[in-house]
C-alpha cells in the first residue's frame, strides 16, 4: 500500500502531524526510533517539569516559615523522584499511543530512512508515501572542549536520570535548560556554579528580567560566571574542573558534577536526508515556505529540524499548518507570538519582541513596567518576592511584546501571546472580566 | 464647591470609579464609613485567599510524600497566620489609597447621608455633586432561626480573624464562602460539616462540577448534609447544636464553632437612599440600565448594591462602565461572562452558562467534557488527581460555557470567559501558540 503521509519522528512535531492527519481520515505512518513523545515527553519538558515541581515542593516546605508553617527534617527522596519521573512520562507516552491508535496511525518502531521522497525504508520493510514529513528533532551539541573526553559530564538526560544528590555542580550554559537545572538542584540543597558565554543568562529573554532572575537565584546561592569562555576540563580525584577565561582572565572552578547544556542542533544525519536533495537556507537548516513545504513537492519540515524556534509548540503548530497544508488548507506559520517558558521558581515567561531586539531594528517604542504586587493575589501567595511585568508597545498602543517574572507567568503569558499575534492594544482586554483575585488581572491594565 | 462625582462607598466599585473618574480630569469625592476596599479587600476575597494559601501550603508539606518529599511534624501558627493577612491587607489598601490620591481624589472617611442627588452629607460637611455613584456594596445576611440570637455564632469576618484551630466547626450555607472556608479549616485538621439546604453545594455552578468537588472535600473528611434546612440552633456546654431536616427527617449535629455563610444582601438603608425615589426591580433591588443608570439622571449604582452579581470583578467593571458613561462613552455593560471562582484546591472556575441553566431556558447544546491529565503539565504536578474541563457549545460550535475543575483553574477561566464573550468557537484559540507544557494548552482544543 502507499501511504498518503509518512512522517519520521515520533516527537510533537511528528505525533501531532500523524494524530491529525489520520483523524482527517488520511492513511499515515510514523516511523520513532526510541519512544514516541520525542525528547519533550522523554528527555525533556515533561521530565523536567516532574522532577522541577517535586524541588520546588521541597523548597516552598524548607521555607514554609514565611506563612507560618514549619515542618522539621524536610528531606527528599531523588531515586523515588526519578521513578515518579518516569513513571509521568510512561503515562503519557501511552495517551499518545493510544491517540495513534485511535487515529488509525501505523506506528512503526524503527530507524527510517529516506530513500526517495516516495520510498521509506525501515528494518527490512519499505514503505511507499504521497507526502514525507520530516520531523527528527535536535540533539544536544557537546561542545569540542579542551579535555572534553577525559572528563565525567552529563547532558540533561543524565541530569535527568541521576539518583545521587551531589554536592556541588557546575553547569556550563546558563541557557533555559541549564537554569531550569540550576533552580532544580539549589532547591535540593547543591552548590551550583552557572559558567555562561554571553554577558546574561538566558540569551534571548528580556536581559532585564533575566538578570533580575539571575540576582535571585545569586541570592540563594548560585554562583554566576557570566562571560566566561570554558576553555579546559580536567577530571580530579573528587570532581571535574572546570577552566575558564572571562575578560582576559584565566579562572578555575571545581565541582562534583559538571553538566553541559551548551544547546541543541537539527538532526540531519543518518536518515538519508541527502537523498532528497533539499534547498538550505544560509545558516545550513532546511529551508521551508510559510506552510512548512521544503524545496521538494510533497516533502514538509517541522519542529526542531527546520531550525527556526526549537521549541514544543512551535512544532506543534508547525505540525498543524503542515497537516493542514496537505489537506489543502491555505493557513500559514506565524512566528510572531511564539511563548519562550523558564520553568524556575519564579517562573520566567515572555513573547514578542525583547527591548534589545527593537533596539537591534530601529523599532521605536515604550516599555511600560509594573510590579507583581499590584495584583492582590500575588501578594497574597508570595510573601515578600516581586515579580514583574514588562510590556513593550509602539507608538499607537500596539503590544510588541510581553515579559513576565513570577508565578504563575507559564499560564498567563499567552495573553501576551494573544496581544502579540493579533495587535492588540495595551487596553484590548479591557472589556474582558477577569476574576478577581487573580494575577492574570493585569492584563486588563497593561 | 461643587464635585463632578461623589461616590459613596470604597469598595472595588467605588475605589475603580473614584480612580478612573479622578483619572480623567473630573472632580471626585469618594465618601468611606470603614477602611477602602471594601468587604472584597478588607473581609473577603484578599484575606480568604491569603489564608487559604497558608493552609494549603500547611496541606501541601503535611501531603509531600507523594512526590517524594517527605516533612515531619508539620505545624501552623494561626495566630500569625492571621497577623500576616491583616499584613497584608494594609499593604493593598495603601496601595489603593496611593492610587487615588495620584488621581487626585478627596477621601472623605465617614458615613454618608444623601440629602438629594446634588447633595452628600458627611458629618458636619455637606457636599454638592453633579453625578452621584452609589456603591454601598452588600451584608452578610443572618437568617432568622430559631435559637439564633442564643448561640455564638461566626460570620466570615470573625472566621478570618479568628486565633484558635477548634476541634470542630459547622458551616451553614455550603456557597463559596462556605466552600472556601470548609477546604481552609479542613486543611487544618478540623472536622467540618457543611450543612446545605439545596440538594448540591455551589448553587449556581454546574452541579456535576459542584459534586465533584465535593467528594473530594468529603474524601479529605468534610461531613456534608445536603437538601438540609436548619430547623433550631442551640449552645451547649463545650459548642453548638445545630438541627435540621432533611427529607422530613430531623437530625442534629454538635461542633465546637459555627460558621454562617448562607448570603449576602445588598445595603440599601442607612444612609438615605430612599430620598432619590428609585426605581426598583421586582426582587427590589435598585434598576440599573447598560450604563448602570438609575432612573434618576446622574444617578448611578454599581457593584454589589445594585444586586445583578454581587462578585468583585463585576463591581469593577460596572465602574468602568458608569464613569464612561459620565465621560459620554458609549459602552455598555456585559454580563454574558463574568467568572465565577471557588478557591478550594482543586479550584473550581465556571463562565457562561451551566447546563442547568441551558436546560431551562430550552436551548439546545452538546457537552465536551474532558480530563484535565491531557495536560501532561497537570500529570506532572498533581500526582494521583484528576481535573476536568467541562465545556458547552451549540450547534455551531459556539462556546456557551466553560467550567473547570483543578489547578490553577482561577487564572485559566479568563480564556473560557473571551470565548463566551465573543461568541467563539471550540477551535478559535487554535492559532494560538500556548507554552507547552502548561494546563493552559487545554484550550486549544476544545
Amino acid at each position: 500500500m502507499k501511504y498518503q503521509v509518512a512522517i519520521i519522528g515520533g516527537g510533537p512535531a511528528g505525533y501531532t502531524a500523524a494524530e491529525l492527519a489520520g483523524k482527517a481520515g488520511l492513511s499515515v505512518v510514523l516511523f520513532e526510533k526510541n519512544s514516541v513523545g520525542g525528547v519533550c515527553l522523554n528527555e525533556g519538558c515533561i521530565p523536567t517539569k516532574t522532577l522541577l515541581y517535586a524541588s520546588k515542593l521541597y523548597y516552598s516546605c524548607v521555607n514554609a516559615r514565611k506563612y507560618h508553617v514549619s515542618a522539621d527534617a524536610v528531606t527528599c527522596d531523588l531515586p523515588k523522584m526519578v521513578a515518579r519521573k518516569s513513571k509521568v512520562v510512561r503515562k503519557l507516552v501511552l495517551g499518545i499511543k493510544a491517540k495513534l491508535t485511535a487515529a488509525h496511525v501505523t506506528l512503526v518502531s524503527g530507524e527510517a530512512f529516506i530513500v526517495d521522497k516516495h520510498t521509506v525504508r525501515c528494518g527490512e520493510e519499505t514503505y511507499a508515501c504521497e507526502n514525507l514529513m520530516l520531523c527528527t528533532g535536535s540533539r544536544t551539541v557537546i561542545p569540542p572542549i579542551p579535555g572534553i573526553d577525559k572528563v565525567a559530564y552529563w547532558t540533561h538526560r543524565e541530569a535527568l536520570d541521576n539518583k545521587e544528590v551531589p554536592q556541588s555542580l557546575i553547569i556550563v550554559g546558563g541557557g533555559v535548560i541549564g537554569m531550569e537545572f540550576a533552580s532544580f538542584f539549589c532547591d535540593l540543597g547543591v552548590k551550583v556554579t552557572v559558567i555562561e558565554m554571553m554577558d546574561e543568562i538566558l540569551n534571548g529573554i528580556d536581559r532585564e528580567i533575566a538578570a533580575l532572575l539571575r540576582a535571585g537565584y545569586a541570592k540563594r546561592g548560585v554562583d554566576f560566571r557570566l562571560g566566561a569562555k570554558v576553555t579546559q576540563l580536567k577530571q580530579g580525584d573528587s570532581g571535574v574542573y572546570v577552566c575558564y577565561e572571562s575578560s582576559g582572565v584565566e579562572d578555575c572552578v571545581a565541582a562534583e558534577r559538571l553538566l553541559l547544556s551548551v544547546g541543541r542542533r537539527p538532526v540531519t544525519e543518518g536518515f538519508g536526508l541527502e537523498n532528497l536533495g533539499l534547498e538550505t537556507t544560509e545558516r545550513g537548516c532546511i529551508k521551508v515556505d510559510g506552510q512548512l513545504r521544503t524545496s521538494v513537492p510533497g516533502v514538509y519540515a517541522c519542529g526542531d529540524l527546520n531550525g527556526v524556534s526549537l521549541l514544543a509548540h512551535t512544532a506543534v503548530r508547525e505540525a498543524e499548518i503542515a497537516v493542514g497544508a496537505i489537506l489543502g488548507k491555505t493557513d500559514t506559520m506565524s512566528y510572531r507570538a511564539i511563548p519562550g517558558v523558564v520553568y524556575t521558581h519564579p517562573e520566567v515567561a515572555s513573547v514578542g519582541k525583547t527591548e534589545e531586539a527593537l533596539q537591534k531594528e530601529g523599532t521605536t517604542y515604550r516599555a511600560i513596567k509594573f510590579p507583581m504586587t499590584y495584583s492582590g493575589r500575588f501578594v497574597a501567595e508570595n510573601e515578600g518576592e516581586n515579580g514583574w511585568v514588562k510590556v513593550l508597545a509602539d507608538a499607537d498602543n500596539k503590544v510588541l511584546g510581553v515579559h513576565l517574572l513570577g508565578n504563575p507567568a507559564s499560564e498567563l503569558i499567552v495573553l501576551g501571546g494573544m496581544l502579540v499575534e493579533d495587535g492588540g492594544t495595551l487596553d484590548a482586554f479591557r472589556r474582558y472580566v477577569f476574576p478577581h483575585p487573580t494575577v492574570g488581572e493585569l492584563f486588563r491594565d497593561l
